[in-house]
């Protein structure tokens, strides 16, 4: 044989000779072998690092997360001691091996989690346990011919039926992980039962290794840096509330007037507010699972046991009724219309930056009771004044009608527009280019009108959570603030009125 | 001691006499005793009355779900052959119940989730068997006194390792399993790898009980009327259309016009019509469980091995968007205020119904498209028709503003209106009357923009998943329906005309 390099012959047939393929250099099959392994241990390389940077910025701006990792390493150490002391192995004998399944699977992130699962697991195997004994006594008097099949049965039926029990929303919501396990335990029983003769020591070391891994579980995550489900829906309730508060003022900024500042500054800082209601559109699956969580957790900060959690809920799902409408405000083609004349966009500016003022003062001030767990004695107050605010608006609204479109019909179709008798300036407009602004303050007040449902749900949670009434130095403090507001109002008023007069 | 009946003494200080409180018959010990345990009873009886219900309807509702309970039934049965068959039994030794507990936890109702599991189940395992078997290796070689100190060690710093990796969303969203699996494994493995001497064949038995396990699972799921994720999302995002689009017609037929029919025939069906968007208002977690679950799936219906199911999750995010608007539209202060003049509404509400039924018209025929997987040849037309209507209602407001709303200033605040030249009847009209209108007006052409774009996402998903085009009869048939739709069009042309000469 000829040793030379391997050639690819192709006969081109209209042409007049034939073509010799030389494999170029830098493909030679030697090479290739090198640089494919080399390409994909970079791309491997690149993965991993891309990965380890993700999870160095949760393990910096989530501290807790970390701490829940340490937690999970301290308890599996703490229940594989059970293997090495000798005296404690003997005493739940070789099945100290559940302690450690217990541990993995219980172990959760908050409190709440933990211990509902703890519940269930303890729960579930009690009674699976319990049954799973019973049925293997009726199997034992049967005869060993009907035995395996009573058995069979048994888990067949006990299976489909704890099986279809996950499907029903309520068992689903608290007692899912319950079913799984009752299921197991009951399978695992009867099955081996049939097996190990010893079946009451089983179900006895079974339920005392659960007992020992479900208690050293809830003992860490309770009193090393515990997380609690209850905290963490009740910050999650306030933090979306104040993010709804100044998407709204920076949704409203943007569209009136703020068009002045830079673009760069803008894009930076105000699109990340603008964005920042979008959390809370999706929230419910995760605002539900921290309230049921939150039901098995006992006392804790200033949440008794038997906290209103539920309460969280409605005040969660009238946030997320709000951030719908801020959703549709902050729409493509409802806020990006410029063709409103810039002296409406003035005049409306006004009433709808106060209007959108007092809304995400009163989201604030929520925000504020809540985090303080004080019934607000200025919301009343501030209630009142987001109406005015709306009031305000529709007079605006009405006497723009009157002054402002007196449009009359004439031949080219131009509408000509007189301010009031001695204005010398014509404007004209249509009503076409007030749609957006018309838009826009409708949804303004729908969104008043929402956030007074927030404010009530609000209310329904401070009663029944017994929140405390602010002290009498705060209501002071408020009441000179309402006064200051209703001067500031009074001005305003004034200015208007002399506005319509010029 | 004298035996009479109970009695208490009070001594009340403003009183001559001191009463006697004589217990009230109904009241005695004896009956209280009875009665407090069947109250009890029966209100335990309803209880498990009403649960029964509940999944009765879900059992003639959703069959599939009955079946998945029986599915479970059945491969618990199967495994549990392996007990009964003593060579079966000998062969993967005494860890059969590894087996049980793996078609416990392995079976999920969709293919999908099955398919997921299992496969993280096996690599978790698999990869930390290796782990500790390499561990226990290292252990072993560094003498009797070091070696739980490393075993601990590694189990505390992997457990912790692998936990943190479970707070990473992409890890979560598909390996939050295997990585439970994995810290499991491994304290198992690692901790009684001290103990029992046969550590390969621990590992050995694990597998393979849980290969068979798995197997058993996977079979029946795939075999026995298997249910597909990627068919679930399919179908919900399909109806989710669906739905959107009637309650879309719904709504806007609510606000004009139909207010003629009677309440209670009302109230039954189309609130429930009115009320179908919602669900997709919070369908995103369902959609991306779904997807991930998918991805695992093997070719099945129409649907192949790499079908784009992340283009269904953009069509969904812009169904949700559209709901967004549906909802602020629904909302309360926007349709229900009634102050808009009759003549006005009946006027737009031909425009507003018009672009309405060809938005909902647009998404019917995108769920149509999405169900049959074909590329609709309609759609184009559809759309433009739809941008038509936009431009209609648009020219609607322009013209009422030119002719309808003419006010004047007078002295008494009241605006006169004439209708052109020719009218004998002035008409009253104010901007604050007219606000409502404007606003569904607005939001119906919101709306409309984000249909648009669920068309754009259903043509990404139709070009990624390659839907085929339809036949040429069908191309037919929608062209001729093409020009019935323009000669109606016109002729709508012709009457507004008319109507606006008149």
């Amino acid at each position: 044989m000829v040793n030379h390099p391997l050639e690819w012959r192709i006969n081109v047939p209209h042409a007049t000779t034939s073509t010799v393929l030389v494999p170029h250099p830098y493909c030679s099959p030697h090479i290739r072998v090198c640089t494919l392994p080399l390409g994909f241990i970079m791309g491997f390389l690149t993965t991993i690092w891309g990965f380890l940077q993700r999870a160095w910025i949760i393990a910096v701006t989530e501290p807790n997360k970390l701490m829940h990792c340490l937690k999970v390493g301290l308890a599996l150490s703490l229940v594989s001691l059970f293997y090495y002391m000798r005296p404690l192995y003997q005493g739940v004998g070789g099945n100290a091996m559940w302690a450690v399944m217990t541990v993995v699977v219980v172990s959760e992130y908050t409190v709440g989690a933990t211990l509902s699962k703890s519940v269930n697991r303890a729960t579930g195997t009690f009674l699976a346990g319990a049954l799973a004994v019973g049925v293997h006594w009726v199997a034992t008097q049967s005869g060993e011919k009907l035995e395996p099949v009573i058995l069979q049965a048994s888990v067949f039926l006990l299976a489909a039926a704890a099986t279809f029990s996950r499907f029903i929303p309520s068992i689903k919501a608290r007692f899912d992980y319950g079913a799984m396990i009752f299921i197991l335990t009951f399978s695992l029983v009867s099955v081996s039962g049939y097996r190990v003769q010893k079946l009451f020591k089983l179900a006895h070391d079974r339920l005392s290794t659960i007992a020992i891994g479900t208690s050293i579980c809830i003992l860490i995550s309770m009193l090393v840096c515990p997380v609690w489900a209850g905290t963490e829906l009740h910050n999650l309730i306030k933090n979306n509330m104040e993010k709804l508060s100044d998407s709204l003022d920076g949704c409203v900024a943007e569209y009136f007037g703020n068009d002045v500042k830079s673009n760069n500054s803008k894009s930076e800082a105000s699109h990340k507010i603008l964005q920042a209601y979008k959390c809370t559109l999706n929230s419910k699956a995760t605002e539900e699972s921290l309230a049921n969580f939150a039901r098995w957790e006992p006392a804790h900060g200033g949440f008794n046991f038997g906290h209103p959690w539920k309460e969280y809920l409605k005040v969660g799902a009238s946030l997320r009724s709000c951030a719908y409408c801020i959703e549709a405000l902050n729409g493509g083609s409802i806020c990006s219309d410029a063709k409103v004349p810039d002296f409406l966009k003035t005049h409306f500016g006004k009433f709808c930056i106060r209007l959108s003022a007092s809304s995400s003062a009163v989201l604030k001030e929520l925000a504020v009771a809540i985090s303080t767990m004080k019934k607000s004695s200025k919301i009343d107050v501030m209630v009142e004044e987001m109406r005015n605010a709306v009031q305000e608006l529709e007079n605006a609204l009405k006497s723009l009608s009157r002054q402002q479109i007196a449009s009359t019909e004439t031949k080219t179709g131009d509408s000509v527009n007189d301010i009031g008798e001695g204005n010398a300036s014509p404007v004209v407009v249509t009503l076409a280019e007030i749609v957006p602004l018309v838009t826009v303050t409708s949804l303004l007040i729908e969104i008043a009108a929402r956030t007074e449902k927030i404010a009530e749900a609000v209310n329904g949670l401070a009663d029944k959570a017994e929140f405390r009434v602010e002290s009498a130095e705060n209501t002071k403090k408020s009441q000179t603030q309402k006064v200051k507001q209703i001067s500031a109002k009074d001005e305003d008023e004034k200015t208007m009125m002399t506005l319509e007069k010029v």
